[in-house]
């Protein structure tokens, strides 16, 4: 039979099949050893073993994977992509020991993103972020989410829809778009986060439904995200703007328990969100009930790692409590610059303590889950997108193991080479 | 005049000119705002304001090094380059939560590289390191020192030292070759360390040394390196072995106070040693010492973050001490697979509390320092190898700020592209 690509001989082939893996499962990496995979149309055709797939197919191309691993594009269920300007001199003063307090003072902190990014037009923000994306697909990530938010007024929470929407379309990584309206407690509402909620009900989220439909050719509505956290929004506030937001259709996130809980995993879990994100600081009973919930858990080591502080998400009593665990960089140009999910494994394996397995289906098949695409990408079986990576190691477990490098030596997207 | 390459428009270049950086004086880069670098014969011939250079000089290639940072190439001071087989499942046991000794159980640890070692001819030797060190070269490292130590038994050390040799001969990357026969106690001494200590200095570093002198074309003599750490080899262990060295004319390193001091670093100091390398347990007394001493304090913060411990070398108070400071990958197959000084950085920014100027100055002029060659690398000054990276990047603080990733886009040794 003839079809478009062979990637035959590889030491090991990491389907992950059987769908999102929850609590003591999650680590099912379905190994095919001496493995290849056939890709006709985009799609991937078979997966087996080498020698009977190169019997059965002739394709136009062949990828010799030989001494090397080949998974599914890593998925990134949680990123701030699209920003300008960047935060490199309040890094300086941050590691040189200066407070909070002192880079508010000096202008820094999330208003010094704010301030630049709503200066800038459409095509600055995608071109900003395109650099980022290029290293994000070199990495090995195939599929990203994407979130708006530093806009914090409707006008540049478009323009931030509209990079994402464009980079999308360019491709050759895919992006899930999010309204992250409520990222932060805009400078001119200060004081007044009740105000600004409202805001963001009345006039923000209906806006972006209404710009949506008339943008984006029939997508699926975009998620809508919350910060729950002190300082930023309530429960009571995250709650409002959920809740409008599930009523105009919106599918839902949360950012929650980063510094403290405010309830806001309960709440996600309550309202049917996809994701709760972040889960440093979530109480038992919270763990307990994501373990009953299809609302998958998204560690972000990245941003205890960006800040050097020694607590992690517990993701080992998540997956005790039977929940869905996944990974994803946070990347932004504040806690946590970081474009690869090769170095989220590698902190998931020494400050979550998950396995390089558990780490690798974690960024994969859940991560996929995450943003609601489980049923398209995140593993290798018949029918699925063919996003595929080919690690440049002889054992999957290479991944977590080695650190600070990049092991992809190609990625495909939809069955064609995009990297290098 | 005309000259080889200019290198122009970089929004800064780091001259680091001036020599080793001692205690607080560490950090001084010497920045060069929209310069240039001027290189003929493989030399920095000048270096200053682009528009100047560009008068002045006519020449064969010209790099635009526009929106970019100019830095001299890293110096990688402290690696176990040279190894066979790799320790994955081991990785994965110790993420798992086995003790120590279920390691050693289950035939892991250094042994485990030093049967694979041992089993290994040159050519394999030199053809597992390579990828190594091209990921190296590719993360901005242009000069290393790379060590003996998983023979055990000297023909494979030397086997070894012939690798480290030809690779260093076949470049472009250049290597400071290490004996470090005292790595560990080997399996056929167990329990006999005085025994071993003998072995080392009755036949081992005569061997090397009359060895070296036919193979070695006039280089001089490698440095001699121990590992004094409980469990390892003992102070008096170490003394006996260092000053045998020193009396065959080779320069010393140690490795120190890793998990507990024995007072190695002490020892350092009083013998001259180039570097004393871990120091994360280094008591007051010898951190005193080492701010009297020319011998650089070298930290492998990839060591700690590699097994997730929480102790970080006393950056701050051997700077306070008036040390000289310098940072190394410590690239092994146990605790620290990675290739990046730039990934060092990120570490000795968030758990040294580094600033990023001083971790840049402690990755180049300070780490020729640690191999001696501070005289040759390491800044870009007149006469000074042509030894030079490009970041993609308009401000060298996005060295620290951002991690995981690979900001270096060009590479250039004594004047000539290596990379990509």
């Amino acid at each position: 039979m003839n079809i478009d690509l062979l990637v035959h001989s590889a030491n090991q082939v990491l389907t992950l099949a059987g769908g999102p893996q929850r609590g003591q499962a999650l680590g099912e990496l379905g190994i095919v050893e001496a493995g290849a995979v056939a890709v006709a149309a985009g799609r991937i055709l078979e997966v087996g073993p080498s020698r009977a797939l190169r019997e059965r197919y002739r394709a136009e191309h062949e990828i010799d994977a030989g001494g090397m691993v080949v998974l599914p594009g890593f998925v990134d269920p949680h990123t701030h992509l699209v920003w300008a300007g960047d935060r490199a001199a309040e890094f300086e003063m941050r590691v040189g020991g200066a407070s909070y307090m002192e880079i508010m003072a000096a202008g820094g902190g999330i208003r010094s993103t704010v301030r630049s990014t709503r200066r800038a037009s459409v095509a600055q923000l995608a071109a900003e972020a395109r650099p980022r994306l290029a290293s994000m697909l070199a990495h090995g990530t195939t599929t990203a989410e994407a979130k708006t938010g530093y806009g914090l007024e409707l006008e540049t929470e478009l323009r931030m829809l509209q990079a994402i929407l464009q980079l999308d379309q360019q491709g050759p990584l895919e992006l899930a778009a999010t309204f992250l309206g409520a990222h932060a407690i805009p400078e001119e509402y200060q004081e007044r986060s009740e105000a600004y909620t409202e805001l963001v009900c009345r006039e923000m989220l209906p806006g972006v439904r209404a710009w949506w439909q008339e943008y984006a050719n029939d997508r699926p509505l975009p998620f809508v995200d919350v910060f729950c956290e002190q300082g930023a929004f309530s429960l009571q506030e995250s709650r409002r703007i959920l809740q409008r937001a599930r009523e105009l259709g919106f599918p839902l996130k949360i950012h929650a328990d980063e510094f403290e809980s405010l309830g806001g995993t309960g709440l996600a879990v309550e309202l049917g969100a996809a994701s709760a994100d972040h889960l440093v600081r979530t109480p038992p009973e919270d763990i307990a009930a994501l373990g009953r919930a299809d609302t998958v858990a998204v560690a972000l080591p990245c941003t205890p790692f960006g800040l050097a502080e020694a607590e992690y998400t517990p993701a080992r009593a998540i997956l005790q409590a039977g929940g869905l665990l996944a990974l994803a960089t946070d990347l932004n140009p504040g806690t946590a610059w970081c474009e690869s999910m090769q170095f989220v494994i590698a902190l998931a394996c020494r400050y979550m303590r998950l396995t390089p397995a558990q780490a690798i289906a974690a960024a994969t098949i859940n991560a996929a889950a995450a943003i609601g695409r489980a049923d398209r990408i995140g593993s290798l079986e018949p029918g699925k997108q063919a996003d595929l990576i080919l690690l440049g190691a002889p054992d999957y477990r290479h991944l977590g193991y080695r650190f600070g490098t990049n092991l992809v030596r190609l990625v495909i997207k939809s069955g064609r080479i995009v990297h290098p």
